[in-house]
This record gives C-alpha cells, sequence and structure tokens, in this order.
C-alpha cells in the first residue's frame, strides 16, 4: 500500500468507529476525498441506520455516481430517502448509460420530471438506451462516441478535435462513419499522433474492428474484450449503423457482477445481497432456499426410513451413513464446480461431454479405491466385523461414480432446461449423493447383515 | 451474436468435431483467425491429445502469446513438446511482461539462451520486473511507459511523438518526470489533441495521479482500476523513480483469475485444474481434498457412534439425522459465504464484525422457528410421537445458531490465523454444523427417549 493508501485506510477506520459513536467530525471532507465507487463501497459496509449519515455528507454532484455504483438494495434504500428535488439534483451531470441504469429505480412519478430536466439531445440519447435490456451490448453503451469521416486528413481531424475541445474518458479511438452514419472502422487516436498529417482516415483506419450488436448478452461482449484486450468497441445495429460504444470501465463492472453472481448463487443468495439488510427481509429471502433443501433433506430421511429394521438390528450403519454421504457431496461438488465452470467458458459442449464424463468416473473410481479402502479398514477394525467393512466400501465406491456422473450431468440436463446450473446444481448433486449413499450403504447392510 | 461470430462459432464446432475424427482441413487458417486467447481457450476445451495438433497449426510468431493465456497445466503440457529454437522463436516479439511471467516455466537449460537472445534494453527490462512478485504491481507492469518532462510545450511532445512514430497498445497517457527519473504526474494523450499546443506539460498534466507502489499486491491493483476507471497506471518506487506502467488488460486477468479462485477453492480445486489432466494427476490432486473432508466426516461419524444405544431404542433418530445436518450445512455456507465476499471487499472487519453476528443468529433463529416447526411436526406426525417431534425441533433450532455463528466466526478467524477462508470455510463450518447437528439431536434423544 502507498503511504497515502494506508493514511486513507486509517482515516476510514476512524471514520467507522466514528460513526459507531456517533460523534463524527471532518466528515465531510474525508468522505468526498473518496471517489464515488470508494464511497458506495463505505456505505455498503455500515449498518443502514449509519448509512444515511454517511450520506448526508456526500456532495450532491457525485450522489448520482454513487447511486450507480451502490448495489441495488442500497440504492433502493438511499432513494427511498431523497425527496424529488434531491433526486433530479443527482441525475444531472451523470453519463447517460449510467442514467439509464438508475432511471429504473426512480419513483415512477420522478421519471418525467428527470426527462423533462434534460436537453433535448440528451432525452434522445436516454430513450435510445432503455430500448435495450440493461445487460446487453445496448445496455452497456454510452452515446458519447466520436465520429469521423473516411476521406477527411487527419489534419482536419487534429484540428475538428481542437476545435471541439475535451474529448470523453477512455476515448482511445474514433469511429469511423459514412454520410449515412454507417459504421466503417475505427481510427486509434494514438494513429492521429504518429502517422503523417496529410493522410486520410480511410488510410489510416482500421476496417477489420467488427462493431458489437446491441443486443448482445453483456457477458459475451465482456468476453470479447477480454480475449481482444479492448479498452472500447463500436456498437453498431445489424443494418450497420453506428449506435455507441462500450468502454472498459462497464465491462469490468460486468466481470465483477458475473463472478459475484457465481459464487453467491451457489449459497443460494442474490449478488446483490445485502450484508446489513432488515433481518426480517434476509431470513425470508433465505428460507426459500432452506426450504428448496428441506425438500431434498426428507427425500434422504425417506430413504434411511426404509431401512429402519436393518439400522436397529446394525446400529453402526447408522454411524457410517455421514461418512458416504459426506464424500459423496463432497467428490461430486468438486466435479460439479469444474463443469460449471466449463460451461462457462464455453469449453463444455455435448461433443466433449462423454469425454469429460469418463474422465470423471475414472477419476471417482480411483479415488474410491483409495478413500473407501481406508474408510473400509477403518470401519472393520472399529466394529470388528470385515463384513461391515466390505459394505461401506461398496457403498463408497457405488457413490463416487454416482458423484461422477452427477457432476456432470446435473449442470448439461439443468442448463439444457435453462436453469443456471450455479444456482441449483449443488442442491440436485446432493439429493443424488445422499440417496444413493444411504440407499447402497444401508442396502448393503440388509443384503448381507440382516 | 453478430453472424460473423456466429459463422466462427460453427466453423469452431466443425473443427472440434473434425478433431474428433481426426481429418482436418482447412485447420491452419481457421485457428489462425482467431485471437490468443481464443486460440487458448480451444485448447484447453481439447482432450490432451487433440491438443498437439490444433498447436501444430498455430503461426510461431503468436505460439508465445497463446502460451501466456493458457492455464498454468496446459502450459506446461506444451511446453514439454517444443524444442529450443521453437521456444527460443515464440518467445520474440513478446511483451516484456508476458516474457516474465513465461520464463518461469521454461527449462532452465533454455532461460539464458532466451536472455541471449534479447537485446541489452530488453534484457535489463525483463531482469527488472523478475525482481517482483509475479502477482504483484511490479509483476504486471509492462516497461514501455512513453515519459515526458514538464517543462516542455505540448507542440515539442507532439513532434516527438510522431518522430517517435507507433505507441505501445493501450496508451492513454503519457508519465510526466524530472531529469532524474522521479515521477511527477500523467498526461492524458487527448489532452494533446485538445489543449493549445503552446501550454507546457506542466500545466496540462494531471499530478494528483498517484502512482502505485511495486509491492502492491495484485488484487489491491485491480480494485484500484475498478474504483478509478483506469485504463493505465504508473508504477513508481517508494523513493518516486517511475519504474513502469500496469495496463487495463492485464488487471481484467487478475479479476478474472481472483474469481475464478473463490469458486474453484470453495470445491478444494486450483484455479488452473485442467478439466482435462490426465486421470491419475487429477485423483491424486483431488484425494487431498477428500481425505481432509474424510478427517471431518469421521470426526461427525463419532459423534453418532457416542449415541449407538440411544439409535438402538429409537431409530427414527438415525433416520432424522440426515435432516439436522443439511439444514445447518445449508444455513451455515449462506451466511459463509456473505462474509467471505464482504472480506475480500474489505467491507468486514473487527469494528462492525459484532454487528453482523447479531444479525446472522437473529436470522438463523427466525429462520429455524419456521423451518424447525415444519420439520418438528412433519416428524411428530410421521413417527407418531410429538416429544421426538420437539426434539428435532430444539435440535434444528441450536444447530441453526451455531451454523450462524461458525458462519461468521470460522472466515474471520481463518482470516487472522492466515488462512484463505474460501479454501477451508466449508469443511470447518460443515464439521462444526455436523457435530453440533449430531450431538444436539441424539443428546436430546438420549435424555428424552431413554
Amino acid at each position: 500500500m502507498t503511504e497515502a493508501q494506508e493514511q486513507k485506510q486509517s482515516r476510514l477506520a476512524a471514520l467507522r468507529s466514528a460513526l459507531e459513536q456517533g460523534s463524527l467530525r471532518h466528515g465531510h471532507r474525508l468522505i468526498n476525498s473518496l471517489h464515488p465507487a470508494e464511497i458506495a463501497s463505505l456505505i455498503e459496509s455500515l449498518p443502514p441506520a449509519r448509512r444515511e449519515i454517511v450520506w448526508e455528507f456526500v456532495d450532491p454532484e457525485v450522489e448520482g455516481d454513487v447511486l450507480i455504483e451502490l448495489n441495488e438494495e442500497v440504492r433502493a434504500e438511499l432513494i427511498g430517502g431523497m425527496d424529488a428535488e434531491e433526486l433530479i439534483a443527482a441525475t444531472e451531470g451523470m453519463e447517460v448509460d449510467d442514467l439509464a441504469d438508475l432511471i429504473g429505480d426512480l419513483p415512477e412519478t420522478l421519471n418525467e420530471r428527470v426527462l423533462h430536466s434534460m436537453d433535448a439531445q440528451d432525452r434522445e440519447r436516454l430513450s435510445a438506451i432503455l430500448q435495450f435490456e440493461q445487460d446487453s451490448a445496448g445496455g452497456l453503451m454510452n452515446l458519447d462516441a466520436v465520429t469521423v469521416r473516411a476521406d477527411v486528413t487527419l489534419e482536419v481531424v487534429l484540428r475538428y478535435l481542437r476545435m471541439r475541445g475535451e474529448l470523453p474518458a477512455r476515448t482511445d479511438q474514433l469511429f469511423v462513419v459514412n454520410r449515412n452514419d454507417k459504421y466503417r472502422g475505427a481510427l486509434d487516436i494514438t494513429r492521429l499522433l504518429t502517422e503523417d498529417p496529410e493522410k486520410t482516415v480511410g488510410e489510416v483506419m482500421d476496417s477489420g474492428v467488427e462493431g458489437i450488436p446491441p443486443e448482445t448478452p453483456a457477458r459475451e461482449v465482456a468476453k470479447l474484450f477480454e480475449d481482444r484486450d479492448l479498452v472500447s468497441a463500436a456498437v453498431v445495429t445489424s443494418d450497420g449503423r453506428l449506435l455507441g460504444r462500450i468502454t472498459i470501465d462497464d465491462v469490468v463492472d460486468v466481470i465483477r457482477e458475473e463472478a459475484d453472481h457465481s459464487v453467491m448463487s451457489m449459497a443460494g443468495l442474490g449478488e446483490d445481497e445485502d450484508m446489513f439488510a432488515g433481518v426480517l427481509t434476509s431470513a425470508r429471502r433465505r428460507a426459500i432456499w432452506l426450504s428448496v433443501n428441506l425438500a431434498t433433506a426428507f427425500l434422504a430421511a425417506n430413504v434411511v426410513g426404509l431401512f429402519e429394521a436393518t439400522i436397529e438390528k446394525v446400529v453402526a450403519l447408522a454411524v457410517l451413513m455421514p461418512i458416504v454421504a459426506s464424500m459423496g457431496g463432497i467428490a461430486g461438488s468438486q466435479t460439479l464446480v469444474l463443469i460449471i465452470r466449463g460451461i462457462a467458458l464455453g469449453q463444455v459442449e455435448q461433443a466433449n461431454a462423454r469425454w469429460l464424463l469418463i474422465r470423471e468416473i475414472s477419476v471417482g473410481l480411483l479415488n474410491g479405491i483409495a478413500v473407501a479402502s481406508m474408510v473400509g479398514i477403518a470401519a472393520g477394525i472399529w466394529f470388528e466385523t470385515w463384513t461391515l467393512g466390505a459394505i461401506i466400501f461398496a457403498a463408497l465406491m457405488i457413490n463416487l461414480v454416482a458423484a461422477a456422473l452427477a457432476g456432470v450431468g446435473v449442470p448439461l440436463i439443468l442448463k439444457r432446461l435453462g436453469i443456471d446450473p450455479a444456482l441449483a446444481g449443488g442442491v440436485v448433486l446432493t439429493t443424488v449423493t445422499d440417496t444413493v449413499g444411504f440407499a447402497s450403504l444401508l442396502g448393503l447392510g440388509t443384503l448381507f447383515l440382516t
């Protein structure tokens, strides 16, 4: 950390504890020395009651940018506490693409007034963005692309830019269009600085840079930026018209949200889950997930229930139940996570699924032999019966193969059904490994021990 | 998807199936129409035997860039199959920061020869980068920063750039240094295009842009880029010397790797896990994780073993065991994931941990009442005894509170011990919820049912 950063950290800590105690000096100065994303993160890390205090200190002109950086829940909470004038003031000076994201969260009655407070050009731009899904290329784009014609010289472009004044942030290229606004290619602005000014734009531009259609899903846009190391890219309609441009800062947010989504959804949480949301809200939301899991737990209990008579005779089986179930669950989720990631990266598809399945089953069998032998011997010694050792060996082998099958098959099937494998994969998988594990252990026990 | 992309997808699918069948036409042209990152992704999605075939088709001049994009395992595999001449040819034309990442993976004997094949300046640059950890600002930086002095006019800078010719990729700013190479600030290149050329660099530059110290961990660099929407940033030593610059493309890779890491490590997998690695390699690696979990499963089984006599009398307890354990595990991992993410975002710390703990326990209690009542009633009806219903109700309540405690406490304690909570959190948590769940259910059963 730089000294300046360290200082900031310690000032932040001081601020947090001052907030805890309700006393607050220099709050305004400290908070407004932070970048909007940093203010947003600070607000998110505070209990709801403290958030209002910090929010009061935020300068009106950055309020809009902070709102955009907040997660949806906290944003809605703060917006709820603002009056119309404040909200309209906050939207002033925001980039149009950010405003498009925010406007859906404003009270209906305000939308009209916000639109009214904008100039005609911005209003038109905003409605152009609002046509598209928020998580598509069209929703991500900004309308501040600087365009030039192919037939002018660089000299003319240089003069035009100087006249025009300040360029939009993260302008690394100008977009070349013809007189009908059809996209022709991109001109890297560094070329303006290094190429002969007598040359025309057409001679210097890169016409091989394809535009992104506005309907492209945000995650595909992110992949394109990642794979091609882009800083900005043109959004172009199917009939070749340049609509706007996407910049890397918005793509980075997409990547981060996507990553959050996959971690959080594995635990049945939304990626916008507010750590400090009210107890009731959180409890209600998580209860849904618990109920889904409860159903699968009952299914597993039901399987055990079928073998009550066996357990009564051989209690050792009940003792070993958790081992068979949990090893199957662990092995299965390793395969599951690997396959879910492969699907997300576009590396797993029907063509190689069979190959993967054989591989995962082989891994399962190999580890099965190692783990199951250990458990079998341990159980044999513990309960002084080698039959029991052999039974748990067999049950574990069966469950580890089932785990490999489910680990590969479940996400592929869920995906085909249009269900997010990251969200539902774990529940379905453990249902399989629990029931197969209990059924094989207790079933074999019934056959050979009673 | 654009038409061009769709075409590419279908060509890729054709290529994959051609590879499956061993026949391959137009392979060379198709493969080399892809970007290096796309070639890398294609190679990763193929079984090892097919990878060599694709690799043979890759143009020598992009081989280095493809190697860098591959995950470590696959990279090592391909490097192992290349001879010295090929490897040296592949390193030519690579960016120095990429080369620094690659060189550690080359055979020792080759390093010397690669260094020899470079010119003196590049060699010096390479060793400057190699001083730093790969996942620090110093390891991420490139040495192609273009520097200018504060006292010259923009006119002079413009002439210098034109003379210099092509600028390094993703040059959005020049860095201003004094005659001792001390960093003074940054000059956005768009300012060169829009400001009066008579002005000096000193008048136009932004001196408020702090440099990043080379020791800064990569994840903090990523946070800085995200929060401040940067495209590039200067790396500056503690005594103010400009070392190089970091560009957004490398930061995006850091963000992606970090995200991968948190998902994969929850399942005890490395983020570089190769989906198609040999069965033996994978089995060995995963066996470690299975063994760790086996130890905790035995611990849980041991707890059950203490109550054999009880289970023998009340077999219904064995039937209900999976429900108590799994509900505790699910509720606990929801809290765990939330807290781990909070820690990663820097939003959870000692100051607000107590607040969070109280909140999570409250959520646990509320959901406990809902879930435990349902289970209690269901169990009461199923086994026709309300005492059993009351016992599982109580056991679930106890376990859900334990889950909340462990969900908040475990990651904080692991972090303080210097252990990655994402890696070990899940195992420790389920150990807690399994043992507490079994102990409370069977303990209460012993007290009231026998």
